[in-house]
């Protein structure tokens, strides 16, 4: 097993309840689970409850998370729903609880991606990024200790991030190289947990740590092995809300996945 | 009572249930109840749910929307769950139902947007377009007649779209200005609703139509009176599926509202 098949594993209990662990293995600024990692949780519970709507539907397409409360390392339990499938999509819903109380709620549609037609027409470009091996590793001079998630995965940057060095750059947009760091290649699962597995931007605009309201992903395509090259950015902070939007683009330079979040600034 | 306000409403039958009508006056391309449209209805019996958590929260803040069939004009009923409540915010899930069946779910967070703190940075600018007075009405020759929609909002552009004239650009971008035609002032509520008012963008890649698998809205802040300008675009169209992100700046040139869906072209 990787790290993060075991970490998200779910056992079914009964039909549409599972067992989960929240490890303490992917735990973000704060020291809280970072929230794609709970999102990786529910869907693995998720994917094996659309697995019981005809079995054609292994790609999640669409997952849209809500964030109720902060969640703790310790046991928790994922009670899923089935809500609709058709010919090529199998919609379902999670529910992450701890201690009987919902920690987060997701609604995912699932496909099967390489069903997909032929029409596509990209306007836009993958991040220009130096090679993995021409970059830079922001994580060279240590892992953050209570930050645990950095040690789960590798990031590669072409410049060091100024808030790293005590110098927000004031632009609270980055493009970096993301892959597990354990070698697991990316997959279209992996990716809704992945585009909430970078530091926040608004770092760089000198706020020390923002919470997650709500988070949607698209996945697009199935990814190559290899770096993931990901552009984050966040323009419009209003009233201590805002939002970050994440495209990764995979190696072979494919869109695979977009997501945007709206979070509040701690000191929101 | 305006158009918006009379075909969204709904009455409340018992606790987290109640009787909506679907009409046809917000029709789309293909004669079918719009997307936004729906949201709308679900975000009055939303609404109405979320104020009996605690009263402290008039605005969506966001929302995020499944589809899993298409709605038919005729009676509906809403289903609602109260999720979580906080000092801040309020969490609940709608269900659309024709015919008992589910024809799409939605998960919101409610909020009062009068509450939010003061940090706010702007990095992006508001649609630069013409006033109203001196942009064009692109249904200056007449609306569609099957689609209704077009009767309920007033639209001005730049340029005449070219896909209305039989010519698509190939650039699937516009800007906009948008409001009701009964002079309905935006309110947070109706913006979740207005973020699927245009036409859309791939038109003007010679598409004749896509249907939304998923929105997801956030609300930046109340508007203020008067015409809203949009901004619309689609940058990656893959596999036949497509985004189309919405925002919407106020008369101030305040952002106000910003949506991503995907969307499955009619063809794909």
């Amino acid at each position: 097993m990787t790290e993060f098949d075991d970490d998200t594993r779910v056992e079914a209990v009964a039909a549409n309840d599972f067992a989960a662990t929240v490890t303490a293995r992917w735990n973000a600024i704060g020291g809280r689970p970072n929230g794609g990692y709970l999102i990786g949780i529910c869907a693995q519970a998720l994917r094996q409850t659309a697995s019981t709507m005809g079995g054609g539907f292994p790609d999640p397409l669409a997952v849209s998370a809500f964030f109720h409360r902060a969640a703790v390392v310790g046991p928790a339990r994922v009670v899923t729903e089935t809500i609709r499938s058709g010919r090529r999509l199998a919609t379902v819903q999670a529910r992450l609880l701890q201690d009987d109380r919902e920690v987060m709620r997701a609604l995912a549609t699932f496909t099967d991606l390489t069903q997909a037609t032929d029409r596509t027409l990209i306007l836009s470009e993958a991040p220009k990024l130096p090679s993995p091996a021409q970059s830079l590793d922001p994580l060279a001079a240590g892992a953050f200790a209570e930050i645990t998630i950095t040690d789960r995965f590798d990031y590669r940057v072409p410049v060091l991030p100024g808030w790293m060095q005590g110098r927000p750059t004031g632009d609270p947009s980055m493009t970096l190289w993301l892959r597990f760091k354990d070698g697991r290649p990316p997959d279209s699962l992996a990716l809704v947990a992945m585009v909430d597995g970078a530091y926040p931007a608004v770092l760089e605009i000198g706020e020390p740590a923002s919470s997650t309201v709500q988070l949607t992903v698209h996945v697009r395509a199935r990814p190559a092995p290899g770096w993931l090259a990901c552009r984050v950015t966040t323009r419009h902070v209003i009233g201590g809300y805002h939002e970050e939007d994440f495209e990764i683009w995979d190696a072979d330079g494919k869109l695979v996945a977009q997501s945007r979040q709206l979070a509040l600034l701690a000191q929101g």
